[in-house]
């Protein structure tokens, strides 16, 4: 019964282990395999003397990344990665790599990150790759049962959609038969949708697609958002929410990954609760003292902004009270200073990781603040007409998991967030 | 402090609730009010001769799917539904539905699909409607549980590709910025290059997109794919795994949705392990006996067919051994006899829910098999590189999400199975 790396131990007596050949050392009469799973390492030691004749055959073959089923004893040892190794009694190649590799999966220093994409199959097997996506699905197990926990209902709206959540720009357009047809933006017009349909709480962790023309660090074009809309809930519950969830999503990495954590090498501090909340003035008076650059009252937040609001905040933190003007037409304005609204970001001090709002609930207001926008209410109609019909008070937000993740884990790019990442130029594999 | 309708009972003494008028009935001195949340319903109960002018005020004006809030005393009474009914103190009208209503929610026969899919906010309040997401949602509960709780990496793999898995048909093209792309039509080839990368087990629930012509009850252009890839399991492992999660799923909602199930009327039965395995070629036999179509060894199994072994079976079965033929290049021929393969369909007696394999891991083999389908390998060169470099044997399957969800709730349709269906003529809403 094949046991993995990690299960065994100074104390196991006999195993049988499938791994990766992760390192090839042959020192003559000794020969060290240094093998890898996504679990951990274990050494198989041949020696050369004493090894049955078909071990020393298929050691004598193998290639580094091959994949090997190794029977034998185990023997604690202080030379060997976690204080044992396994002296082999059978040695098979399951699957043999061939030579060169494209890419050197046990260097220390990781090649570019454009190569790295290129051969990700290769790259995914370095720990320190493979740990930020056990680390990602642990983030998306302790979201999950954070909502299944608190009575959200999980929902899956439709990507090919007919018209853009925020009128017609950054779309990907479809040849969907012969209709016209985009990707979505945002899962958001469908997930108010189901606040008029009596949903209550629903939330959706799937794909938005953006045809956003910048290729930066911090931006992809097709990413992963979790989405989450309620009822009777204002800007103030969709905050406490959030802080919630993310408190939740570290939760679950602290208690699943430790090794993973440790492979990584980087400081893990679960964020406290409340995150603090100050406005988009303050904000903004943060950043003018801190910035050369010219920002004043009514411009959005620039990445040197972010950045030095950020450094003075230290922890993750809300801007709250934006003003109308530059908040999507569904955010709710406040009833007694219609020119700021109940919307909020939620920053890391790295970037934004999340927007959300208590929404516009009722219709009238809603078709007054698209037009506003300059959109035009007719391309909206079938997102408008459920605002008619008995459309409760709502909030949500929507927050990017590869943002979570890369700030979670202090990755320099968001594309080591993403198995494989969408960009500018980036479509394959 | 709020209370959902379900948590009003007989033995509550006061209640504040809120809730959409299901239904109004005026009786002269008296007046009832059937309110809806997603939990249920309550009656409200205004006596004329008693209640605060306020009262009466709101519940004179108040309209069928609006939403109000209503907070007053609670009691017994065998006449209302649930056994007791809530008497206001207060009444407040907090969105009122204009009317008439494009739909009626309180009708007891459903409309045409089209009408209630175009007002599909107004159809989902229907509790039989609302049952069905709150079950699918249980059912994305229970396997998610049951994947991570046994060592499963979710992953999330890219919508937008530059190469279709099973050569170029039925694909929808998408303009990526000066680049030529498509939205993929399975993970098939990602989750594969993640048992590449070592990362061993492995799942996703996302969307997929097929560009099928025929718009049938059982056929989306959208869907929602659960899909699972492991190493070093073969097809067997890979059928003993789509049993224990189908299970997992009927008992999560077997668990959790006792209510839905009895609104839907429908008998619920666990399916029990484990599910008759029968050859392709005794499928053929059972369906050649029973119907009048001529079918033979080799064909493809009809609709008619699959409906005459599925009257054979009565139960979840699964069709293994199949002709290498008439699978996809990825299914691993039996080396004693290549002309099958260790593909699997696992069906319901209605319909097929789910196809798997041991999958070919060989590089050489697998570019014969391309070969032999009639596609080039230089087109696969991104999929075929990881083969080179030490692949794990692995076995996987794709389950249907929304024929899941439409053979468990016997629905006709598989468009009830999804909120905002996409199909050969529907992009909206």
């Amino acid at each position: 019964m094949r046991i993995s790396l990690k299960e065994v131990t100074a104390e196991t007596e006999t195993a049988e282990v499938i791994g990766w050949v992760h390192e090839v050392r042959d020192l003559g009469g000794l020969s060290f395999y240094i093998l890898r799973d996504r679990t951990g390492f274990l050494q198989a030691t041949v020696v050369k003397k004493k090894a049955p004749e078909a071990v020393l055959e298929a050691a004598k073959e193998v290639s580094r990344e091959s994949v090997v089923k190794i029977s034998g004893t185990v023997k604690p040892t202080e030379k060997a990665p976690g204080g044992r190794e396994l002296i082999p009694d059978s040695f098979e190649i399951i699957s043999k790599a061939e030579t060169p590799l494209p890419l050197d999966v046990s260097e220390k220093v990781l090649a570019e990150v454009e190569t790295r994409l290129d051969n990700r199959y290769l790259d995914a097997r370095r720990p320190k790759v493979g740990a930020i996506f056990q680390i990602r699905s642990a983030v998306t197990h302790g979201i999950n049962d954070y909502f299944f926990n608190n009575g959200f209902i999980n929902i899956n709206t439709s990507k090919i959609v007919a018209a853009a959540t925020e009128g017609g720009t950054e779309l990907f357009p479809i040849a969907y038969f012969e209709k016209e047809a985009f990707l979505n933006q945002s899962p958001q017009l469908y997930k108010q949708m189901m606040m008029a349909a009596g949903f209550e709480k629903v939330f959706e962790i799937a794909p938005i697609f953006r045809a956003e023309e910048h290729n930066t660090t911090r931006h992809l074009n097709e990413a992963t958002s979790i989405d989450v809309e309620f009822s009777f809930a204002d800007h103030n519950d969709a905050m406490d929410l959030l802080e919630d969830v993310v408190i939740a999503a570290y939760e679950n990495v602290e208690k699943n990954c430790s090794d993973e954590i440790a492979t990584l090498g980087i400081d893990f501090e679960i964020p406290k609760k409340s995150f603090p909340r100050i406005s988009y003035a303050e904000a903004i008076d943060i950043a003018a003292a801190r910035i050369e650059e010219d920002i004043g009252y009514g411009d959005d937040l620039s990445t040197a902004a972010e950045r030095a609001i950020g450094e003075e905040m230290g922890v993750h933190y809300f801007i709250t009270d934006w003003p109308t003007a530059i908040k999507p037409y569904y955010a709710m304005p406040y009833e007694d200073e219609p020119e700021i609204c109940k919307a909020f970001d939620m920053m890391h001090p790295r970037m934004e990781l999340s927007s959300g709002a208590q929404r516009v609930h009722q219709h009238d207001l809603l078709v007054e603040q698209i037009q506003s926008k300059g959109l035009s209410p007719e391309s909206f109609e079938f997102y408008l007409k459920p605002f008619k019909y008995g459309m409760p008070p709502h909030a949500g937000w929507g927050m990017g998991m590869e943002r979570l993740i890369m700030t979670m884990l202090d990755l320099p790019n968001i594309r080591e967030a993403v198995l494989f990442p969408r960009d500018r130029h980036r479509v394959t594999p």
